[in-house]
């Protein structure tokens, strides 16, 4: 029996610093591990500047066509942090101060609140705030999509709460072979068995001048028996002396 | 007077491995970095899986709306290489072999040639081979878009020939501002300066515990002068102390 297919995401990242090469995107590779854990199949990522409509119209899209949206950046004070309004501009709403986050800010800055701070009390209107015991600092959250911040440390810190609200209950299993042959040899046997295992996702990534290895091969998928036979398969068909290593 | 607006660019990273975070995405931020040396705007990055028609959607509308595309990954010759084929679709023509390369991969592998192998001949028809004395092995460009490989040490070796095939001629002009004052109470200067300077790309980037310095201003322009100035401005607006560094 199938099952039933796994609940997709998209991740949108915000920053005009990421696409001028400025600073390299940190917060992708850990969201990616975290949603494939919880057997969530991220399908599609987004890099855009800094640019209110561009990411309003990004958000609505990527909001409608996935389960679950995920974006990285511009929600600081700053006039470069523009996550909140195109947030509001996309699910139709008005930008507010929420009297909790306003409160908070104030406790934590004292005497020293700036306007400048409480800025980060901005959010949309009927936006919901993620937070836990241990994450008191909370995550915006609209709908299906949940605005987390550029900065890597302060992700890090954030993405477990996140994380917790996301209901996925099969998670994906994984095999991987390695072998000193090159992609070509392995062509024929891998078509055989992406044919005979279609609800299998088989990888193949060459890897430049390993002495370990020259192919690295994937198997991917729900039915932890299926990608077990589809890994067993697939070995089975190689000539002697392959693989050098199954994990 | 003001300058021609920069060329722009978008990028399509093809890879179900990069997705399923399995492989940490490594050819952007060099692509980002080369693009900036030659003044051309990059605008939007977008991540797929190994999906033909997904590919290929997205090829059209990226090539279609940017004066460059640069694809990365899926060009090997396993099953799940589709970018030649989606190639093809997007821009409306046939998968075809080239000669040329059909005669360097004979005289490469020899008498262990195999049809595998020889898939990385395949190309879209009509495209052009792009190569060097010091980089013979050609990548693949139709129109405006150029198919790189995913794999970072080719990617690498590629990148210079493809970069010297981008006519663009005012690069642009950064300046940085590292101060340990925290965003809230920068905000007011930033906005006096960012109002002032409507085409100077002013960044804000907060650091998360470094004694050095707590937040760092970015001005950015292909007008060296507007540039110099915007950052010379917002410089005179800093309390005593500040800043801590500039470059």
């Amino acid at each position: 029996m199938a099952l039933e297919p796994a609940p997709t995401a998209a991740a949108l990242i915000i920053g005009n610093e990421l696409l001028s090469g400025k600073v390299e995107e940190a917060n992708l590779p850990l969201l990616a591990r975290n949603l494939r854990g919880l057997g969530v199949e991220l399908r599609r990522v987004v890099m855009v500047l800094d640019h209110i409509p561009t990411i309003a119209e990004e958000m609505r899209q990527l909001s409608a066509s996935h389960d679950w949206l995920f974006t990285s950046g511009g929600v600081g004070p700053t006039h470069d942090d523009v996550t909140i309004e195109a947030a509001a501009l996309a699910f139709g709403t008005n930008v507010i101060s929420h009297p909790d986050l306003e409160a908070m800010i104030r406790g934590y800055y004292g005497d020293k609140c700036t306007d400048g701070h409480l800025r980060m009390a901005l959010m949309p209107e009927g936006a919901s705030l993620e937070s836990s015991p241990e994450v008191p600092w909370p995550t915006i959250r609209v709908k299906n999509t949940f605005l987390l911040p550029g900065i890597p440390e302060v992700f890090r810190i954030k993405l477990p709460v996140v994380m917790s609200r996301i209901t996925a209950k099969i998670p994906y299993f994984s095999r991987a072979v390695y072998t000193k042959m090159d992609e070509g040899d392995l062509k024929p046997l891998l078509d055989r068995v992406v044919a005979d295992f279609r609800d299998v996702d088989v990888g193949s990534y060459p890897k430049w001048r390993d002495p370990a290895y020259k192919t690295k091969l994937t198997f991917d998928g729900r039915d932890e028996a299926r990608v077990r036979a589809a890994c067993d398969a697939f070995v089975a068909t190689l000539p002697e002396g392959e693989p050098q290593k199954v994990e």
